[in-house]
């Protein structure tokens, strides 16, 4: 992982224009988890494949993770990422725009360049470009989603089978490709992937409402101040009798309430519809499948699976 | 060419979500003269290549021109494009910056498909990304001098290279990289791209003052109104006296002015400093250095480049 660090650093070194290539190392720097490295590089672990080789594609999934971070704290106007100032705010809009598109670019450079044969680097490269155009898909479904009359709970679970589960699939499937491994363990990993993404997602949803706050570190209840259209509206919603369906819809019309009053009303629905625990379920559901995925992979030493085990269960019962 | 526009609608064909596909085909289906892939197939018939595989890199640089002109249009504020509303104006800003992002990775997934030895495909892919990232430098140059002091005239060349030469010149290599033609074809015929791009946009910026209302088509003198840093203003910057760049920078501070006045002045300047006929000579030295790249280039049937150097002269000697 250090690697990666000063592999982001000679990356934009002494490069012009500045305005380009300072908001880029801008965002690099800033860290993260770097979730989608590690599961490009606990993959190729996974299939013993090199490690050495995995920093390109690993670099290239976090560089596409950052260009989308980029893109969309424009259109979502945030003003803050990882407690700094996004991009198009410390810079501007088209600045931000730029920098995101010189990063997705550079992303398919890197990967391109992983030393590996050419057949396994056009694999990498058609799986780092449907991704991406996925992505894309799963943001504009998003969008679209805000003005929607009415969004089913299937739309909902496919654009963020978009938006968030295709990249750490894809990550996944990337370690899969380099090493060389079967086609059914590269599908198994990926849908592996799928399944933890989908989990990862309502987790962060479920936390949002349900989270301690002084453990989850940040404000709670944002997702319904911002009437934002998560699984937990969309169930109430379908669940709910026409009365706590038209209090729902009144208190996310768009219109100002007090935010307390606001959260405590939709909370009481929640409570009254059992949307914690249906939430949670379904995130159980998830984690089952990825697990019965990864009983489907082959390798010498299954030993080496019980980390992805531990990972879906963490993801699953994290509580920040 | 017909083959081209059949393959960019089943390229968006029901394809969802509607909000990121159809502001894409919106773009894609306008046209334009399809400049680009039309080197791309010039350059292959140029060294003996397979026109039919010519299909895919020519559709990704057409894919990866019009996603420059959608995430252009944004930064630009431009409201209308080949007569019609700009995706942001016909759809909003960030579906425009979605469309653009998908078109960008698309055009890579597209030109990964280009039948041919995987060595091939990774040479035609790298030269793709390059150009991207170069684009997306000398567009964020263009802007820095938006608001920069002082504009040297070499680094407004090196803008222009990278804004609009190297797209050029990166369709002509895509063509011998296609064809398996020798390294020094591949980057005399490169090179021949860059020196036709810059005649090209300085022709570009000639017409903007210069040309005959009739032909040209559309309004004279939209660069002096926006207080463009063309190289006719630089040029007359550098050339004038103390009171002429006073006078210029005067007319270019921002201030509102009448438009006539405004070019009367400024063209009464480039006048007394021979403007036109520099910037005509410039043109000329790029279509020499041009056509000199030409003799560079080896092949059995040296009748071919005949069309290379009409080109060259055709771009110089255009009306509109």
């Amino acid at each position: 992982m250090e690697k990666l660090e000063s592999y982001f650093k000679q990356l934009v070194e002494h490069k012009e224009p500045a305005n380009l290539y300072n908001p880029i190392y801008y965002t690099l720097s800033q860290g993260g988890k770097r979730i989608r490295p590690r599961l490009v590089f606990l993959s190729t672990e996974l299939f013993g494949g090199d490690i050495e080789k995995a920093v390109y594609p690993a670099a290239a999934f976090e560089m596409l993770h950052n260009f989308t971070l980029i893109h969309d704290d424009i259109m979502d106007r945030a003003p803050l990422r990882r407690g700094r100032p996004t991009v198009y705010k410390e810079w501007n809009t088209s600045t931000a725009i730029l920098a995101g598109d010189a990063l997705a670019t550079m992303a398919i450079k890197e990967i391109l360049e992983t030393p590996a044969d050419s057949r396994t680097v056009i694999e990498l490269s058609r799986l780092l470009a449907e991704t991406s155009v996925e992505i894309c898909e799963g943001q504009q479904k998003d969008l679209d989603f805000e003005t929607a009359d009415s969004v089913t709970i299937e739309d909902f679970l496919k654009m963020i089978r978009y938006k968030t589960a295709v990249m750490l699939a894809g990550c996944l499937k990337a370690g899969a490709i380099l090493s060389h491994t079967s086609e059914t363990n590269q599908l198994a990993v990926y849908n592996y992937g799928i399944h933890i993404g989908l989990a990862f997602q309502l987790k962060d949803d479920l936390l949002d409402v349900y989270a301690d706050h002084a453990e989850f570190g940040k404000a709670i209840g944002g997702d319904i101040q911002d009437n934002k259209k998560t699984y937990l509206f969309l169930r109430a919603l379908q669940d709910g009798t026409p009365e706590q369906q038209k209090e729902l819809l009144y208190y996310f019309s768009g219109e100002s309430f007090d935010a307390q009053k606001k959260f405590n009303a939709v909370t009481a629905i929640y409570e009254q519809l059992q949307i914690k625990s249906k939430t949670e379920l379904l995130i159980e559901e998830y984690v089952q499948k990825s697990l019965s995925e990864l009983d489907k992979i082959t390798i010498d030493d299954s030993q080496k699976k019980e980390i992805f085990k531990q990972l879906a269960i963490e993801l699953s019962s994290r509580k920040k």
